[in-house]
């Protein structure tokens, strides 16, 4: 029974470990299932059969379980992401090819010793929300048959939802890789733009488009993404990771961050999303988190460019000549929605394109004060029946917290968030500045281990906490002296967006001097065995970028090194060099700089 | 005599303060100047009566000389670009318009303390690159009668070189900030998109169009920019200036600077040219510089992407409907160009940003390596016979070298590089990544040292060295330690783009310590009075974003301070907090953490 084995990454590695199981064993009874899954659910456009699956199992074997962090780990490919030697369709039987090699990502996990079990179906050319748009048929939802997956990226989650494999890989230009993980209990992780390499991915919209993961859980998706996230010279939209979102930046959210909230929340007539909602609010906050309300309305207009605007351009750019030469050869509600992109004009792509980045300008200032957002994964699920009756609208409808998300370049997570009565899945969407992925799979993570939610396919939830803080693109400073709030160098925080997040104390182990020379004037706070004391101090935060400037500016005898604060954390701090505390005068006893200043 | 007042900044300022002049005088020559020289040069479209003058005259009286830093200062604006009460033509008379308020920028450089003289003659909606497309009369070289002023921005370069503006604006889209500057002697900063606001600017390509600057000297377009760069909430594509770009980082330049030269030199048949490029190559190595021949055929690409694909689009958004409605408002050659700019479409236009994208990953590279690149201004000059016989390909042949800029997103400088045999001034470029404005200005101002050649407008050249050293996008760290090349940690630095630029030791005032603890095994490096020596070090360059990334990273009790060369320099490097040399081994003796290694 396979199902009894739970696939996330680290149960998994154990039981290989373990020896309760092996590659060959444990894929070869996922394929079964696959098999015996598919004639319901139409998961998969193409398994893999034995033959096929033989090369990548063969090399397993020449590697123990823990030479290869992914070793004999399942996976799902999305059929419109490539693996040599099968066909990859989109959705689009007539538009098949069999490429030489794998997509750039694929590659990638097969070396970390992924086993890839099949291409999975989708919306064709990705184009949908709701996973009935397939030649290949339509796929249901995993827990309630009369609902949908949740598309484009449909029997990817299904795949993982089922218990098929550990992972599995969809793409994301709208919403692709967030709305079917919301509706089938799964964390779907759109990362930033460029964070993955889209090389070997069909495109939908080339400036747009990301591949994603759907896991069980955020912890699942932080490993690999920490794995994959990598420049490709293959893909000329690829980007580098700034190494503040790097694997060690997933961590336990810090009390006190600031998560926004939509003015305008939109639950379609809903009446048991708000509640839902409302609960998840109130999780945050129990989490720590200060829940901020923000005016959603750029964010809205930006979503509405994307099928409104000349983006569609984008799509047509692939599909067009296909649909000119053999329209029959693709679905008539994808010929409906590429329909007017012929006829946009360069004028009017320029034009959507200023109105974007003024509307980027309104959300990032927006965002610029905020750790993260939170908001519904859609407003309301909708069934099966009523998306056959409005394939359009209905499937518009659940993308409505989705399509702006690439447009305006943010990493986005949809996370598990509870169960409609009739058993549904139900899910949120956090969301954040490029490049704080990391950040935000913290926030999932605590989330997931705060609602201890059942998991998809049959796994326990056994999750522990990260020992570590969550790390977003600010960067903390603590400060002592002429930094301070309101002091004559605090502006060298304050113009570089720096923000003060807290008044403390450092633990009781510094000494402060007043350093000769200046103006400025300023102290020196010296880490000492014995005789030192808790010192008032300030923790600022600035964008991480600026930190260098700022340290960069700063003279001898000062830097920046590490100070421990009242409660046993240690940040990055003012630090002084012992030679610079001839001529100083000991301060200590004052118990801070601002003390010393009144007493002159 | 009007002229023989030195416009430049700092010589005005010292004209003023003597009481050689004043601000009522000084303008009302040289707009007396300036009208007798536009009936010959055609500079000004509209030159500001004394009564429209009088405002910003009367301002001034209500201050000291040094209570503004631009106090009196005379000012050209090309005539794109609004100037509240007095109309904004483009060039083209039908367009012109009357703005209620000035661009961000003028009223900027207003409340600085400058006047606006006047309206500057252009190439009509700034599309030209030669000064000789205008209904307000051609733009004649301020040198040689016989050649054009360059364009677009023609009447402002004429408006400096003849000396009767301290500085003018003018814009810059493929090169119209360039071209004339070179032409005409002088400097012309086309900073990085979006550092100067452009609203209030009649775009020309919205996403790719600057203001621009010209001066007599790179410290003058230094001082203007550090005083200008400022994020405008009113233009969608204005960006915050990073603080490593800020005044400070305008310097001398750094012994051992790379600048990058076109393998593929083009000077068009021109038998002076190379000669004149030679000599410039060899002045940069006089400073210090390296030559390192690049590739430049990905630069030339993306520069014919700019009119021969979807871009004209962008201009036609603005001139569009006057040439449908009344097309004999608009000159032949200008509607010309336009031409084929309805007929582009939107999925065109998205396939020639996805080219732009992947020509911009190659130049990119090629860059990362360098600290700028060094190129003609112009393959050759042509005359304004060559130009009335074949106007789009004499323009087209400015350009070579401008084009991609703005495309690839650098910032550039044409600086003075010496004279054809006739006499007319020849220039070269010198560009790099964005945001390193600064440092190219710095570059430019030791080139006009170096050169030493006369200046326009009859001024003397008296330029001092900037006492600082020139600063770009990468922060210099000083290793002597676990980071040092080939050493556990030095990955840290290499993960970053981190590269190594001189091995070297500290200046004799150091004690090296071997901490307590690791691995990673660590050193302490300890300023002292005295019984210090020379350590051995490494300094490392690696982007300033990333140095804080890197700073975060560094354990209690190390951290980055300043630390001194054995030259007498100070850089940012690794200092060690007193309480760490618990327990540690003192190893100064050993010179060096490497020698310490061995000796275990």
């Amino acid at each position: 029974m396979t199902h009894e084995f739970d696939l996330r990454l680290d149960a998994l590695k154990a039981a290989y470990r373990d020896g309760q199981t092996t590659p060959r064993q444990l894929i070869a009874a996922l394929r079964d299932k696959a098999a015996a899954l598919n004639p319901d659910y139409h998961l998969f456009i193409h398994l893999l059969s034995l033959e096929e699956l033989e090369p990548y199992l063969a090399v397993l074997d020449g590697h123990s379980v823990d030479s290869l962090p992914l070793y004999g780990v399942p996976f799902a490919i999305k059929d419109n992401i490539d693996l040599a030697g099968i066909p990859t369709t989109a959705g689009c039987p007539a538009f098949a090819y069999t490429p030489d090699s794998s997509a750039t990502l694929v590659a990638q996990l097969i070396a970390l010793g992924a086993v890839p079990l099949g291409k999975a179906n989708l919306d064709q050319f990705a184009t949908g929300l709701n996973g009935t748009r397939s030649p290949y048929g339509a796929c249901p939802n995993s827990v309630h048959p009369d609902y949908p997956s949740g598309g484009s990226s449909s029997g990817s989650s299904l795949a993982v939802a089922l218990g098929v494999a550990s992972f599995a890989l969809g793409t994301d230009t709208a919403g692709s890789g967030r709305v079917p993980a919301a509706l089938n209990n799964l964390i779907g992780l759109k990362a930033t733009k460029g964070l993955i390499s889209t090389a070997g991915l069909v495109p939908a919209c080339r400036t747009l488009d990301c591949i994603t993961y759907f896991t069980a859980t955020a912890r699942e998706a932080s490993q690999l993404l920490a794995l994959t996230a990598k420049r490709d010279p293959r893909d000329e939209y690829s980007r580098s990771n700034p190494l503040w979102n790097d694997a060690s930046a997933f961590g336990a959210p810090r009390k006190g961050f600031r998560f926004g909230v939509p003015k305008q929340l939109e639950f379609l007539g809903c009446t048991e999303s708000p509640a839902l909602f409302a609960a998840s609010i109130e999780q945050l906050k129990a989490l720590g988190g200060e829940a901020v309300e923000i005016d959603f309305a750029p964010f809205l207009e930006a979503a509405r460019l994307l099928y409104e605007g000349p983006w569609v351009a984008e799509r047509y750019s692939l599909a067009g000549e296909l649909i000119e030469q053999q329209p029959d050869a693709v679905l008539p509600v994808i010929r409906a929605v590429l329909e007017k992109a012929p006829s946009v004009s360069g004028v009017e792509t320029f034009r959507a394109q200023y109105r974007l980045q003024a509307l980027k300008i309104l959300c990032d200032a927006i965002l610029s004060d905020l750790d993260c957002v939170l908001t519904p994964a859609y407003p309301r699920p909708v069934t099966l029946a009523e998306l056959a009756a409005e394939p359009v609208k209905r499937n518009s409808d659940l993308g409505y917290y989705t399509n702006f998300m690439n447009m305006l370049d943010y990493a986005a997570v949809a996370v598990p968030a509870g169960f409609m009565a009739n058993g549904l899945p139900w899910g949120v969407t956090l969301f954040g500045r490029a490049f704080t992925d990391q950040y935000l799979l913290g926030l999932a993570d605590a989330l997931q281990r705060h609602t201890s939610l059942p998991l998809s396919g049959a796994r326990a939830l056994q999750l522990a906490a990260p020992a570590t803080v969550a790390r977003n693109d600010m960067a903390r400073v603590v400060v002592c002296g002429a930094h301070l709030d309101g002091l004559p160098l605090n502006w060298q925080l304050r113009q570089r967006g720096g923000r003060l997040v807290e008044a403390t104390r450092s633990s009781p182990d510094y000494q402060l001097y007043a350093l000769a020379g200046g103006p400025p004037f300023r102290p020196g706070m010296v880490r000492v065995s014995e005789g030192g004391a808790a010192i008032e101090v300030e923790v600022w935060e600035l964008p991480s970028a600026e930190l260098g400037s700022f340290l960069t500016g700063i003279p001898a005898p000062l830097g920046l090194g590490k100070v421990q604060l009242a409660d046993g954390r240690w940040e990055t701090g003012f630090i002084c060099e012992p030679y610079g505390l001839e001529g100083a005068k000991a301060i200590t006893n004052l118990g801070s700089w601002r003390a010393y200043l009144a007493s002159r």
